[in-house]
Parts: structure tokens; sequence; C-alpha cells
């Protein structure tokens, strides 16, 4: 397919959905298939355009996004709403592009990021079920969730959270603020959702990993509650699965994905 | 391995869940793997025994069950509520045993039904989404769910469901009754929720495309209905997909499966 040559060069803003199963997560990795590469074939595909995609940030291995803010820079004269029809026609159905926008090029999937929500699944209960095998973490043991929803209030506020960051992140700080932090049961499901205005690399399965341990009381909530408010480790647990866990929510200045989600029926 | 000889030959029930996207259905089929195969195999493998397993009904390729009945009769001295953890040990990840009882001789899954319920899932919106792609029937176009639920309220009552029957149904009535029928919208989700006495070949994905194309504004609702009063076809509307079917409820004398499912946490 060609263009015209002198088509303008528009940042163009979609929202993705991805079941993360399949896949190596967001960013290009050498050891699998990206939701990163995966798109932008898509996009190269449809446009004869090779773009580097934004995202708001990665997700790894296994994880899911229910709206992962993605921008690129191109120059084809294709009315930017209909980016989302065109992608869908060659991405696989695991990946679903649910909305698409021309944006102002002061404007950045990760840097404009105000909020971001993450939403993390334990399916509790004797069997592991056959239709959140690949979105839940199931829990054999029965969990104490009062104590678990103890330990996610002090979740919320202002932390340094370098204890609940994995090798491998590079960030100038590791304090956030979290404006909810929350457990709630849904039928034999436990939803953990948390926002914040940053996570630091595997930030909310390390949370998640200290409070499932707190809810089969193999971790002291002390000792989670301490490196909270300490910013030094003082509990030991193990880092959540990545099933578990999705990108949930991300807020911008003009535009929330929630607010998109809504009205897509 | 090897049990005594002269273990006695007892009824054992399970109820087991599973996604059907991977299968060609519940029962045994010359063109890919059932799931009554799949059940079959891992009984074998941990009893040693080869047993025909009776389900509640069939489920068509692609179908899914929140809960199949199913009875075998086995000679192996392990107690009854083992039976589901042992196969989980041996089945796939889309196929789990979330229940399992001795029961008497005069059982059968099938003929001591008394009710079962299905869930019929629509998902509504631009675009089709990734985490309902293998559950849920996309449908792009606006649906009147005013018009599906005027229709849906027809199905109620005792009807001669003929018009509602596919090829390859053997039965001596087309007669049966139905106690609930009901259309809600859960988000962009729209669920059918019927429960009856008993139904007939294809007659949930045959009601359910009739209705849909009542809600596309491509099918008459007095076609519709006056099939339903009639017994005779006077309406023409294709199969609803089978991948959003799913079997919800079987009810005996004895168990609903809803209880035992509600109980799973």
């Amino acid at each position: 397919m060609s263009w015209e040559a002198l088509a303008l060069v528009r940042r163009i803003r979609l929202i993705v959905e991805y079941d993360g199963t399949q896949y190596v997560g967001w960013q290009i990795q050498p050891n699998g298939v990206a939701v990163q590469q995966v798109l932008g074939e898509a996009l190269f595909s449809i446009t004869g355009r090779h773009c580097t995609l934004h995202g708001s940030g990665r997700t790894d291995s296994g994880v899911h996004a229910l709206c992962q803010v993605v921008h690129f820079d191109i120059d084809v004269p294709m009315a930017a709403d209909k980016f989302c029809y065109a992608l869908n026609t060659r991405l696989p159905k695991d990946i679903r592009v649910l909305y698409s926008d021309e944006v102002d090029e002061t404007f950045h999937s990760r840097f404009s990021v105000i909020r971001k929500s993450y939403r993390y699944t334990v399916q509790t209960g004797p069997h592991d079920r056959a239709f959140t095998r690949n979105t839940a973490l199931h829990i054999h043991d029965s969990l104490d969730l009062a104590a678990m929803e103890r330990a996610a209030a002090h979740v919320l506020g202002e932390h340094d959270f370098a204890p609940f960051m994995a090798a491998g992140g590079h960030v100038q700080s590791t304090v956030r603020s979290i404006y909810r932090s929350q457990w709630t049961r849904q039928g034999s499901l436990l939803h953990y959702d948390v926002t914040g205005n940053g996570f630091l690399y595997r930030m909310v399965r390390l949370l998640c990993g200290g409070m499932i341990d707190i809810g089969r009381g193999r971790l002291k909530e002390e000792d989670f509650i301490q490196s909270l408010q300490t910013g030094q480790r003082c509990h030991t647990a193990v880092t959540a699965p990545a099933k578990g866990l999705a990108l949930a929510r991300v807020e911008y200045a003009d535009l929330d994905t929630k607010d998109i989600l809504d009205r897509l029926r």
C-alpha cells in the first residue's frame, strides 16, 4: 500500500487490550513474541510504515492489559479513529485495539501518565478453575482476608517502595504515592485493586506476594508493614505469578481509559 | 496401579467444568478430541479401569460447561470425595473436576435430571474483545434489548419446540417446559439465562439465533413468537455460534450444582 508522499506526520494514540498468556510481555525481547512486536507488524502491514510504538509502561511476560495506552508518529492519511478497526483486521484475537485518536505531539503514553491502576486476581477454593486458568492465581489454602485488607490499607499514601522493587528496575526515586489499595471478594475470586502515580519494577506482584503470604499465615503483618514504613526490606515473600496481574486503567490529563472502556457497548 | 480384586462396584458422580474451545464437545467423536475421552483417559491413568462415562447431556463442539454432571461405575477402593483431586492431577487445565461423591445405583446423570440451565453470552460494542474471544459471540450491530426481552418472555412455559430443534435430534416428544428465560446486561456483555425440564438438540442456540436477529432488526418478533405458539417453523434465523453457550446448572432431587459451586471458595 502506498500513501501520498507529503502526508503530515501525526501522533496517533491507541488503547490496546491483550491476554498476555502467549507473549513475553509488552516490550520486544529476544526470547519470544512481544505484544509491541505483533502490534508493530500489524501497523506495518496496513501502512507500510515501521513505527516505534511507545507503551504506557512495560508489562511482564504473561501479564495482561485491559487498556495499555500506546502512541506512535506516522505520516499516512488514515483517519485517526480508523486505526483501531484497521489494526484489528490484522491482529490475533488475543490482542485488540479498542480505541484510536490523534494527539498533540506533547502527549507521551508513558511520560504523560497521571495515575495507573492494576488489578491482581486470586482464585480461592480446593480446585483451580478452567475459566480463570490464565488470569488468576489459584490458592488452595484458606486466606485471612481481613489481615490482607489491613495490610493493603498500609500501602496507601506516599512510601519508599524500594523493598518492593525487583532487581532490574532503574529509577531515580523509589518513592511512589498510592491512592487506592483494596481487596474485594467476588465469589471465588479475590481482586486486589491498586492505583498510584507510578509503580516500580514488579512492585504490584511483590506487594501481592506479601499480602497473599499474610493471608496464608506465612508472613507476619508487622514485617510487611515495617518494610513499607522504613523503605528497608523487613519481610520475606515471593513475587506473585504474572498471570494474576492486569494493567487495568491509565489516566492522563485529557483521557481516562475507564471512560472509553465504559462507553464500549 | 492395582486394587484389591474384590472391591465393591460403586457409582461415582462428578461435577466437571470445561472450556470447550479445544474440544469436539462432550461426546466421543471420530473427528477430534472429546471431553468424555480426555476424562476417561485420566480415570484410566489413576485407576487402571476403562469406565463408561455418562454425562447429563451432550455439549456441542466448542460449547462450555460450568457444571457437567457425570457418573460411572467403578470397583476401586478410592474414597469418593478423592476422585476430583486425583483426576485433576491428570487432566489438562481446561477441564477441572470440581466435586465428586458416591451415589445410589438408581442415580443417572442424564435420566435423573429435573432441571437444566444454560447461559448464552453476547459481547456488544465496536470491537470483539480479547478476554471473551472464546466465550462470547461478538455482535457489532446495536441490539434492541427490549425486543429481545419481550421475545424471551414468550419462551416461558410449555411449548412444542420442534421449530427450535436442529436435524440430528432424536426424541419422542418435542414439548418442553421453560421456567426461566431472561436477558440481562452486564457492562458490554448480554447474558441469556434459560432454565427448563429439558432441551432439544441445539434448542438454546436456535432460540438465541432468533432473539439476536430480533435485536438486530433482521427478524420480526411476530414470526419468532408464532413459531413458539404453533410448533411450526414460522421464522428464519441462524443457529447462534457454539462459543457463546455454556451449560450453567443441573438440578437433581438430591443435588443442585449451583449449591456445590457456591460453596467452592
